[in-house]
């Protein structure tokens, strides 16, 4: 199975990304972290994107924050589909690493997900792969009706204590 | 092949969409648009999505404006990857398209592009299908090239118009 | 009496709905209070709409944050008037859900209140209810004057601290 | 039947109360229109929010622009359901209007539709009024009906153009 | 000498008026200060507007939050400069407060200070009052001497510390 | 009587201080103007401001785009009051220029008016110098009046217009 | 004397850039001019950035819209100064790119001008050479003085029209 | 060697000033500290800016919050290039010392760095002093390299905990 690719301008965005790995991990697809910067590390992060095929990766995760390049430079680098996830800093709240991934010019897309999305860039990824792989597009269904569950579990409760 | 999904919640975001068909006819992907509105023909909007992956489609598209819902809807009605194109309407320079399409839920991703960025929504799916398609893979890596020739073309003319 | 239908897409919305639960309370009205999400469980969502006028329901609250198509979801499978609540949740301060749920398309009005605004949604839900019950309307115009008295109280305290 | 106030601040927001109107008129519900600014004549504003219920009105519609005040005005002198629109001016593209007319203290809610939304405004006030009106519920209905078939229609339309 | 009217939305916002109290005593100029919310006891709002240069008053101060209407209001009564402080409330960071304050009609002007400058706020009906009281003018120009003073003051400190 | 000093950044801004320069005119007020850049011409724009209290100015009206440090670097050289007016440029809709003037430090306040707001500048110098000029402060209530008739003549046509 | 590399993402920004120019010819700076995207051509560009020091350019104008990553990119690969110029496109006003260029994580700078600030990107450029070139230094001190005359004649002529 | 100018508007921006002077003394550049304010100090800043080239400085650093003029200020007094630091206060979030700093008028450019970006600012410094001092562009180089390792480091440590 293709390899998604995580990588994080900083480590510092280590625990948005955890809640992908662990997402990942759930759904039984591989992947390898990496803390590429676009800036401090240009050379590196280039070089993953532009040999991420033929690594084995068929989607790159690209977390970062501020004016976050990350998403872009790898896409610019690689015809794999590539996930961008807006990080949240210490200033604009998170408006600013936002706006620096999803506005992307014609040519070069960024599959953008919600500030701090860690969760779902990991299921974006999932769905992706899903396309040539029905085991996963299983788990994924799977997954989506148990959390169609668990909302009505709270449902329930809710219902239970404030209902008569 | 699978085909792409082309949902557009009013036919007045036609030009936007159009650019989309342009980019997937020039990539060889075949794709089927449709009009409907998450709010006005929410059952033909959920029908499409629940039985897209049976219909043969691999991804949908979705564009809307204001309250952006529609790529939301289908999204929560197929585990297929979907791409929401938030469409600048005649307020707020497409800002509450973006913000209703981008900041999605943990559970139910949407694959954000640029305000209005219909050749890119498009570009994405390819990149997408291209994970097994290894002829459309191709066909991308030729139209990125491309792409660069034509900036180069550009700085050419530029550096002879205004360097000496 | 018709019931109010109150609807969050998340428990952790439960605080802000309190605030509409106590107000209802005082106000005597009946409600009924569930946990339905736009994406994670659109068919209960919607059932719950499209029933909600034979079950006695007259008018409904959602509240919900993010990408926040609750309401919406909820006023395309009824004809009963929505009362959206944006909730504010952990980035951009509740702007994201407040462009989701004012600016609805023309067909499907959400009537939106204050961003986390669980009091208000409840009291105009008694207004729209008060329409047809000179009983409730009496009980609004009650608490009218008793707002009005509680906040010339504080003016007093005011003015004995700080004038003479 | 109760009618439906319609309030400009100014007379230049005449179109936008136009669609109101027109909605009204095709639900067959009464209005009376009036210009009155909240700032310039407080006291026939006021005057007419006092004394609404008594003549006969059940809803009142507020349209402003910039720091629009004057759904808040009225819905402080009344207890029936005041509907507000925020009217785009020439700066800021209705931010203004929308933060100045939604975010209303508790005490006094506005039920706040889109920016510019004068057809979604007259459309909550039949809902309102159709809680205790089953003609206007089912005209209401068969609007909504229409709504989704002038959608398909369209889908049908783009579906002959683009699809093969 | 003429007072300065302070008035408050909510007694909340006296953090903020305690800012303008204390400077107004230290420029020795006589004020009164109210809780009268635009919303919930506009009649006695509207009143002190009105009364308010018979009163005594030269200039009000008025202080709100949210959809902050409360200046508006109190200008639309009186023909004294009115000087609004837009209060930061839990949400949006005072851009609401901001937008309902400053954002007024051609006719009825609010002098608008910082979010949350109740001390500035002070300063300014000082510089109003002090156009036709050469004592007051006079010491307001002390503090500002003292004003530059204290920053010199700080600027040698810092000196000190940091540069040889 | 104290003049009006009207200080322009740019002679772009004219048609926004002619608003102010013909309500000036209509409420009897005398005014200079001057086209004064404070980063251009930053001894001009200072030497004005230092001396407006002896040259006869009682009240300085300041407009400017973009970064607006006009109305703050003349409050800076003055305990006259000043008012900003903040001027829309081709960016932003006229947000920077907001920002630049009303958030002054604990200080120096501005009385920022609505973005573009010329008329209402003038309007707030008149009623600041109305403080010790009974017949200005007349001529304020009078405009008042007429401005209350004029919308009452508009509500009037619309009455007959559209109502039955 | 060191050259000025100006580099913009599209040549439909050259209008902004045509300014730039123009400024440097008028100060009498060599300079060259590219298309290079960050996206569409990221060898060139990185190879003009890395290559720039060696090829006798002394600083760097990067012109680019939407998600401007273009000098950030160029910043990440030489160790000269470089501006950027955020550049309009038609949505969002200009501030995606504005964000997007400025909000650089520590250790990669990007001195930024305003959206569109093609004049001033060029001054800013002078600035930086005339730091060693003291003929440079002279122009810009004599640019500066003709400015200043520039705004006093436009002050005569306001203070001839509307002053008497 | 030329010193670095740190002009900051109040003592309460030390923290992000001290990454600035810390940066510098690393680079080995000289520097010096002062506490001016646009406003309540003017004569000292614009004396500061007059003789700054005189008094050996090259660069500028200006550090301000809210309506933040120091940078402007400064910039107008010197041809020197000048560095604004946006500096976050409590309300919006920086982003009005952002747009009050980085969007200055034609003819004084103000080199505008990242919100509280006080290393960013120094590193930018030393880049333009570089321009003529080959030792600290060596620095500068060396310093490049440094982060690219720490960075590397980082990735070592996050591949080794978390990719198998």
């Amino acid at each position: 199975m293709k390899k998604v690719g995580i990588v994080m301008g900083s480590d510092s965005d280590l625990p948005i990304l955890e809640k992908s790995m662990d997402m990942l991990k759930s759904m039984e697809v591989p992947f390898e972290a990496h803390v590429y910067s676009a800036h401090r590390t240009p050379d590196e992060a280039i070089a993953f994107a532009r040999n991420a095929e033929e690594n084995g990766f068929g989607v790159i995760i690209a977390a970062a924050g501020m004016a976050a390049h990350l998403a872009g430079v790898l896409a610019a680098n690689t015809t794999l589909p590539v996930i961008g996830i807006p990080c949240k800093s210490s200033q604009l709240d998170g408006m600013d690493a936002l706006l620096a991934t999803v506005q992307m010019p014609t040519g070069i897309p960024v599959a953008t997900v919600a500030i701090n999305g860690g969760g779902n860039a990991a299921l974006l990824a999932c769905q992706m792969l899903a396309l040539s792989d029905s085991a996963l597009s299983a788990r994924l269904k799977a997954k989506r009706e148990k959390d169609t569950k668990a909302v009505l579990e709270k449902d329930a409760a809710v219902a239970a204590k404030y209902n008569h």
